[in-house]
């Protein structure tokens, strides 16, 4: 312990949305805590950049929509402010290399592969909703859709349209390929979004609104309120428990609690130490939940031109390595920005590029599908999170071929007097910022519960 | 640097048979080298027991074959003896609750199932000669291999003694299933042992011999001839790179060298923190590498009395959680010993038990196969390697779907001054005890050809 601290009743490791919720909880109440987080921030997966202009963009986490409650909840409790996503006029989709402008993507695509489409998506609406939250493997069909992969189910469908369809949706909702996720983990992820339409949808779904000066902003002002608390530059290195109570050792600091709580992805929490070592499920779980491969760009343009054209800033690249674009720019239409991501195979080969390289590929995206104006934006500036080494990867971990049926229990299950939470163990929302914040009000419950 | 210590050329993580096979070629070149080991003995994944009347066994790695030349050489150059596994009389296996006699499986089935095996093997045997050792994802059809799981392929097959022989070839080999493996790794993993008769032959295969005195007795050999460069209890935390060289830190040891080699799995190797951060698809990598699960148990009896009844002592129960047992006993017969694997599924459900349960689980099942004498043992002894923590889970790692394909690259590539070794990235007997040595050996050439 550093001079002059004081052992709290509770460790939190991370300062993300996840770990900030559960001392919120915590301290109201009435426990003391301590949290611990690696880098010299708070948010984790959210985080803000700000221009020199002034313009602030968000690098992670952005988007949230009306189902979302607990992150509602908060952002409402803090003061801080929602715009509508902007989602007038039409969208593009580059198909065979021709680019496509459509509002309704059924629309746009042959009779067959309409038919095939709608009845695709009514089928896997069906199964998504017999999938259980808290408990995925108990679905009927549970060992079934675990033991494939989505891509062997997308492969048994016969028109390229209805694949793409789904292969980008998968890209795009989980930064992984569909032969990384099991068709459960497909299933039960959906579900927790509330269904397909949800998960997809702009107006009224999970891309509904923004938040006025950045989602880290719910993070900065959760960690205000905490205070002093929370300490940053402390990566948790090692986790010791006995019948007594826990110590939680971090660089420059070390704190005996009543128990902890781990609000980090799993592939993450497996890189902090424990004596005794935990259970080899537990354990072996963490090697099988790994993060998607997501690299996100950010261009600041003069206006939101594309708007001037009827576009709604939405294209898709299936093929490409920027999989998708989105208008992010703020309320007032001061300026016009792009969002765009590389996500699964193509967050992964662009990860291997130079910045300057990578920069020429999403600039030369963004005039391909928006016109020679989006070559040169005011302001461009990207984040990798599969680089960032205390991320390592975006949106979430993914579980594959049979994990959630051997492994699953282990997910949430606490150790001894760990428990565990980030958005991976949120039966709603999960992947999401909603999750996140659910999963650390049910830890810290679980903690007050357990006292 | 604990006092008295002096920075060597090169430091080693892992005293396993890669790591000190790495070792051993350095000093032969005249390098200095430190091995750093964080368990209390080297040997790695091999491992003896010496029960109270002087019995030896082994609780990890076991057998050696003919084309295993690295491992070969070295046991010879040690002066260590090997005896041949014992392989005459039938096996046994259970089909559907019955336990059938057989000589060759093949033989013991229906003609219809008979030939679709053989047609199967054949098959097998002509894709996995197509995969190129070094780079398997350059294979002309490693796209479609690597994106489905080995599991897609099986069930597209027609007899269920067909299904059934190759699951439970997988989970024997891979102490995994055939969803939680590529097709791609399934066939590069078979080609790096040169083939599946010599991946699954006890005479000329890969079970052709056992080791006098336990397999652990070539790592403590070479350890013994390293001398005190090998340090034990030394847990490797951080690795820290400059333009000048590379800073080891373990618990009580912290070397400056000119290069690393880290000689442990990636699932392991990701929990080293880094400094610069590794580079995104080496990272994620890691994370998608877990480890196989099972649990090792033997027993011995005061004979080998299967063998009067004609039996080999190798019996298999697909459907169960002990997959296959062995006649592991020594070559002078003085003591019979039966050797049995929880591998995959079984291994999991089985590390969720206490070890009453599965001391009576693994007991109930040799009876079952050998009868009431194999009921109680004169002594008997098990290891659950996936909650050893320096190992979490054995054989070894394997790689699901596009793994390969979009991180294989990043398995041996080393990192600035850091070079990986460990059976995962041999390119021969990748998984084996000739593997790793064979890693090891070639990280120690890629260092000496770097300085």
């Amino acid at each position: 312990m550093a001079s002059g601290e004081e052992d709290p009743d509770v460790v939190v490791v991370g300062a993300g949305l996840a770990g900030l919720a559960a001392a919120r909880v915590l301290t109201a109440a009435g426990r003391s805590v301590a949290v611990l987080e690696a880098r010299d921030r708070v948010g984790g997966r959210t985080l803000k950049h700000t221009f020199d202009d002034g313009v602030v963009v968000d690098l992670g986490g952005q988007w949230v929509g009306p189902a979302q409650d607990r992150i509602l909840a908060l952002i409402e409790e803090l003061g801080i402010e929602l715009y509508p996503s902007y989602a007038k006029g039409d969208s593009l989709m580059a198909f065979d290399g021709e680019i496509r402008r459509f509002d309704d993507y059924g629309l746009s695509v042959s009779t067959e592969a309409r038919e095939e489409l709608e009845r695709s998506l009514a089928m896997l609406d069906e199964m998504v909703a017999s999938v259980p939250l808290e408990e995925p493997w108990t679905a009927t069909e549970a060992l079934l859709w675990d033991r494939m992969t989505f891509e062997t189910w997308i492969a048994s469908l016969a028109t390229p349209e209805t694949k793409t369809f789904l292969r980008t949706l998968t890209s795009a909702v989980f930064a992984a390929e569909a032969w990384d996720i099991s068709m459960l983990h497909f299933l039960w992820y959906i579900h927790a979004g509330g269904g397909l339409d949800p998960i997809i949808e702009t107006e009224g779904g999970a891309q509904d609104s923004l938040i006025s000066g950045g989602s880290a902003s719910v993070s900065i002002a959760l960690a205000e309120r905490l205070g002093d608390v929370v300490r940053l530059d402390a990566p948790v290195r090692e986790i010791v428990q006995s019948e007594r109570g826990v110590e939680t050792i971090a660089d420059g600091h070390r704190f005996a609690s009543k128990r902890v709580i781990v609000a980090v992805p799993p592939a993450l929490a497996a890189r902090i130490a424990y004596a005794p070592a935990l259970p080899a499920l537990r354990d072996q779980l963490t090697q099988k939940v790994p993060m998607g491969s997501v690299i996100k760009a950010v261009a600041v343009y003069d206006e939101p031109f594309w708007r001037e054209e009827g576009l709604d800033g939405l294209a898709l690249d299936p093929d490409g390595s920027v999989i998708e674009m989105h208008d992010g720019s703020p309320n007032d239409a001061s300026v016009g920005i792009i969002v765009a991501f590389a996500e699964g195979r193509g967050g992964r080969s662009m990860s291997e590029a130079t910045e300057s390289e990578r920069r020429t590929v999403f600039l030369q995206t963004f005039e391909r599908f928006f016109g020679s104006r989006a070559a040169n934006p005011r302001g461009y500036i990207e984040k990798d999170w599969s680089a960032d080494p205390w991320s390592r990867g975006c949106y979430g971990g993914h579980l594959g071929a049979g994990v959630w049926t051997e492994f699953g229990p282990a997910l949430r299950r606490p150790c001894g007097r760990i428990h565990w939470a980030g958005t991976e163990t949120a039966e709603r929302w999960s992947g999401y910022m909603d999750g996140a914040v659910r999963s650390g009000e049910r830890a810290a419950n679980e903690v007050l519960n357990a006292d």
